[in-house]
């Protein structure tokens, strides 16, 4: 096996953010679900923007918010996913790769537009996702650098790829051609709605040995086991998972290995803004932190931090260098 | 003169900001004057998107701000200012429309892209920007609704009109109708360099009594007179205009009229985050205060106010309700 050209390539849906601020009100009139990502239409898309109120534009996706946070701490990182040929792809091209992440996804030429995400951010801080997945839906396996995946140390998959048939097969493609390669797949779930699809088949790729490691939050692990009980739901996790990496917002993460339930505290906060993106960014560093050799824990408390710095500010994306933040906070970065 | 529809109309540039943060290296490299506004072509526009890093977008555009910031306060409010039919320039529309302005101006069906603000902000919260003004320098004479600047009790123009041709003349159409119809006229000198360029027109606008109300800030005063003195500044202006507000950053605010000179402290600070807007949000609070009738300082201090709300958080739009946060500090509203 050669040395990883990549610390962690991601694969998911290439996504703008469009931001407003709304209050719960406004999401009970638009039927929104709380704290959820409902997948919409253009239809619909267009319907919410005109209800929703002046916005900031940020790109987002769950996995490039993850990959772009994995740049900021210093890893080599590269992202694959859609974007159309259009002034939002274009921004989201520009985002990714001045973040310092490789991305070379050829843009669709013509089709559905760049995928838009239309976030609610109540005064609580929650966020409420309303996804248009537009061109995003077209990766297809085509669209994978097999010697980049290949040469990647980890591949990095979001559930919602579970969502469009041809982005589901190049996440089995890119998950072969890593296991292939000796490399090792993570997954996280993305969302519990999302669980609640694709519930059976994501117990699979875990028993089955094409996810060496899980990512979930505490609502995605309940709905993957259908319980109520966390610690049940750790337990069965401790079965199917080789590791995994269950976040519990202020109460911090457990890691789950078959050695045991290692739990590892939220880092402290001074201002709840915005928890869009608390998890991907709690990937990005526990990520680093295997890519670095650290032990579990290492690994969860420089996600924690990772995952306080993205949700004191709108947006999914980190604000500052995560590398920086980690040597100030005296984590190995 | 019949009741007036609007308290305030706003003709400007329909521009949306592409902001991020820069170091003061950056700024030289690129040739960029820190704390300026520099008009660019699009290949410059295209070189400097290529060399800045990850952005977020919000719309921008002085007097847009400024007429945000007007409703925002509970003010009657209409814009003018000419996008494409693009996807920046639905962005424009749909926020400026969300924030409670009337905005009515025809999208470009071809010809240039919306305008953009590219503003790079410095550690120390200073903005440097440069912008390709695209669609929004074809703002004509035409794209005037005459009947509204009619029933507008104050029309406010930005000085950056000043640049194109057409623009120009619907500037000094819109004066003109205005005062036809007994209405007060204010203008924002917008930028030192763009002083720079029109001093003696200003100035001239001024004297002719084009314009009844004057906002700068300390640099633009200076370059209006050649002077490095403020208060030789302020004594020209005192000759020159009826009214005039000339911002000093954290000194606060001097009220000029006929009568003599006021000064307005600075509304405190918790965190100085980007100076963007800055200006334009005193212009909508001290115009909030004169629509309804307040005096001078108190308008300075409603000014103040919005001014310290903008440069708080990144981009130039205020992300609370005005009328709230002045109802809170004791302010009328």
């Amino acid at each position: 096996m050669t040395a990883p050209r990549y610390d962690v390539l991601g694969i998911g849906n290439a996504i703008v953010d469009v931001i407003a601020r709304a209050d719960d009100d406004f999401l009970v009139a638009q039927n929104m679900q709380k704290g959820g990502m409902a997948l919409i239409d253009e239809a619909r898309a267009q319907a919410i923007y005109d209800a929703m109120g002046p916005a900031v534009e940020i790109s987002g996706g769950s996995a490039a918010n993850t990959i772009v946070g994995l740049a900021s701490f210093g890893a080599r990182a590269a992202f694959v996913g859609k974007v159309k040929n259009d002034e939002l792809g274009r921004i989201f091209a520009h985002d990714i790769r001045k973040a310092g992440v490789d991305f070379d996804t050829r843009p669709a030429a013509d089709g559905p537009s760049t995928a838009r995400c239309y976030i609610m951010v109540t005064p609580d801080g929650e966020r409420t996702m309303n996804t248009y997945l537009g061109a995003a839906q077209n990766l297809h396996p085509a669209d994978l650098d097999e010697a980049a995946i290949a040469a990647s140390a980890i591949v990095y998959l979001e559930g919602y790829l579970w969502d469009p048939k041809d982005a589901k097969d190049a996440f089995l493609k890119a998950a072969a051609v890593a296991h292939g390669a000796g490399r090792m797949v993570a997954l996280t779930l993305s969302d519990s709605f999302c669980v609640d699809r694709y519930r059976s088949e994501f117990i699979a790729l875990l028993r089955d040995g094409v996810v060496d490691l899980l990512f979930a939050n505490e609502a995605e692990l309940k709905s993957l086991y259908e319980t109520s009980d966390f610690d049940a739901g750790v337990a069965a996790l401790r079965n199917d998972a080789k590791l995994a990496a269950v976040t519990r917002s202020e109460k911090g993460c457990v890691v789950v290995s078959r050695n045991g339930v290692e739990a590892v505290p939220a880092a402290p906060l001074d201002n709840l803004v915005d928890t869009t993106g608390a998890g991907d960014l709690f990937a990005a560093g526990f990520l680093f932190g295997l890519a670095r050799n650290r032990d579990h824990v290492t690994a969860g408390r420089l996600g924690a931090l990772a995952a306080a710095e993205v949700i004191q500010h709108l947006g999914a994306r980190p604000e500052g260098s995560l590398k920086d933040l980690a040597g100030q906070r005296g984590l190995p970065a």
